[in-house]
């Protein structure tokens, strides 16, 4: 096989890692199925490819079951699955109404039953059942936002304010065990921000709420005010978590399938966040030294790296990454390297990102493209598109980050 | 030991490893010495400190040489040494007289001789003796400048205008054994451009050099045109060359102290040429990844990253790197990033590096100081200075590009 041919057999395998059926069904296989009612709820942008992934898999199993999606994504029906659509990014009433029956369907369960909690993207707004109107939550909401206050702030003064968030739900499905499956498209997994964790610990206290009230001088009613005082969960001692389709995931996946073909792999970093173009010519530097290598050699990273827009071209970071290490690496025999989004779209365009090898640098020279000039216009999928340069693989229907990959082959 | 005692340490061994005495002594090792003359010429900006670590390690066993280096470089007298001091960058009259001797005292040479010949930078202007007269040299050269031609291709042709550059410095040696040490200060150390390569076999071809004549439509006289068609030497079989100090070794030696001191070393490049700020943003990404490791591990770096001067602050690129990656580590524990110089000096500071840790951020904070804002105003020195996180040797002696060190301990 060529080094092109592996690139294109690492990115398959770490874009289907990465695909919520794929994740879903490689955390079932870690379920310990009880004799009681298996339950399943679905929550955040990927719900329903989680909730379908685990009925294929389960079938009758499930007894029954509720999936909460935004509006139109729910792509057909699933057997034993309610499924609701429901506002994002802001929730609406839809968003109650379903997560009151998610509620009502994991209440009065017992100890032999178990809840299958599928979580994505997106749940915080598509997951929520307030303990004050709406519209108080709003207005808190916009408060908050008015004066300055940080995510972490917000939110926890949000989790008190819910029904479900942090922590919540899980204390209501009790004595049953929840099952949690964590689809993380936030780098570092978080667990008590995805989805504003409605089945994992709170770690703020009451204080830090109240400390956030008085600090921006915030106007509450006293049912907020008293909500805020109270404490919430501080473990759930009855959930199971497993973070799945993760960029840790990715890039286990590319780690994995380039051991398989012959390369020693090197992780990186999953959290990578500097300059896409600067990302490129850091990489270039490592593959100019490990060139000479004795043996194959993968150095795999993931993360979201940026692009400051100057010019009026057409590209996205992962397409600067591959078209500047392009310049770092003219010349290298046998050196590859690749970077591409996990959701198929590396910024406004068709390509899922970019890949490059040492003779891209002379095949776009001859045809008069300097590839600094492109850089400096951000027009990184024009230039890619002379040199077979564009990775297109079409939505995948997952989002976990970008994966990047430097190989080097003996 | 703390984690900053350890930096302490790999840093000490790191700049020993570079100083031209400890290069030369190391090289030295692996000289055979003959029954002949054992003849030194040393050239370049540190050519009197290698040539002083010669003398010191052989005394009489030589039994003359020459050193040529720059004005106010020749530090006091050495035994059996006599040194020049001549023009750079720009070559002069006392460069030719010089160059002349050296090539009087290596002629007429026999095999059981040796030429220990000490090569460091500035060799190109400081060691030259033109076949043609200096100032028709000079018009070349500022012919070929004037049309923007590459230093490969100036190179190229003054290899042919010069008796010394291009490996014919070591065809005059011929038939003695010539034993160069190079004291290296080029990324990726290519031979045939370090002081024009005097004792390396020249890559370029006479068709090579009349097409750049052809190509920039240069004037020349018939003896310029003479010499540019004939052939350099393409192999230099009585040369053997040690390349020392270099940045290669620079890391080699950080990677040497850091696993004596427990660290498992992973190098990744020697060659490092991206934005300071970025390379800093790149490594924390590294460290917030490998800072569960369950083992001590050193990331290890060299070159010379660029800074981007928008703000009127006092700093260098080492500084940048090292502050930059302090924003990345906060709250870390047990992680420590280096960059430093190795010649002392980090731009217009008096500190040759920076120094920080997972902590450097919160006492900033409690300062007052905001990593980003010194970062935008390029003003390194004056944060890194609250935090202790300068590195102040003094001017070192050598100069060997810089060295960027990421330590995780358990």
């Amino acid at each position: 096989m060529t080094i092109r041919e592996d690139a294109k057999t690492i990115i398959q395998a770490a874009i289907t890692s990465a695909l919520p059926d794929t994740a879903v069904r490689k955390a079932l296989d870690s379920l310990e199925v009880k004799e009681g009612k298996l339950v399943l709820v679905a929550i955040g942008k990927a719900a329903w490819q989680m909730a379908k992934a685990a009925e294929d898999y389960l079938g009758d199993r499930i007894s029954e079951g509720i999936c909460i999606t935004k509006y139109q994504h729910v792509l057909g029906e699933i057997p034993h699955i309610q499924c609701f659509e429901a506002g994002h990014p802001v929730l609406d009433e839809n968003s109650i109404k379903a997560t009151k029956e998610a509620e009502k369907l994991v209440s009065n369960l017992k100890e032999e039953d178990t809840v299958l909690f599928l979580v994505s993207g997106g749940g915080s707004a598509l997951f929520e059942n307030p303990l004050i109107p709406l519209e108080e939550l709003q207005d808190i909401t916009q408060q908050l936002l008015d004066c300055g206050a940080s995510i972490t702030e917000i939110n926890t003064l949000r989790k008190r304010l819910s029904s479900v968030k942090g922590g919540k739900f899980a204390k209501t499905c009790e004595p049953a065990h929840v099952f949690s499956i964590i689809l993380s498209d936030i780098i570092g997994d978080p667990l008590d921000m995805i989805a504003s964790g409605p089945a994992y610990p709170d770690s703020s206290s009451a204080k830090d709420a109240l400390d956030i009230v008085h600090k921006y001088h915030l106007k509450l009613s006293d049912t907020a005010l008293h909500l805020l005082s109270e404490e919430t969960p501080k473990e759930c001692p009855n959930v199971e978590t497993h973070i799945t389709g993760s960029v840790k995931q990715l890039c286990a996946a590319a780690m994995s399938k380039g051991k398989e073909l012959g390369y020693e792999p090197i992780f990186l970093t999953s959290s990578l966040d500097c300059l896409a173009k600067e990302a490129g010519n850091f990489l270039a530097a490592i593959a100019r030294d490990y060139s000479n290598s004795d043996h194959s050699m993968a150095f795999i990273l993931g993360g979201e790296t940026v692009v400051h827009r100057k010019g009026n071209g057409k590209g996205g970071r992962c397409q600067e990454i591959a078209l500047s290490a392009a310049q770092g690496i003219q010349g290298l025999k046998d050196v590859c390297l690749f970077a591409l989004g996990s959701d198929g779209t590396d910024g406004p365009t068709d390509a899922a990102g970019g890949i490059v090898d040492g003779n891209t640098y002379s095949i776009l020279k001859e045809k008069g493209i300097s590839i600094l000039d492109y850089l400096t216009r951000n027009d990184s999928y024009h230039a890619l598109k002379q040199c077979d340069g564009l990775i297109i693989t079409g939505p995948t229907g997952t989002n976990v980050n970008d994966v990047i990959v430097l190989l080097i082959k003996r």
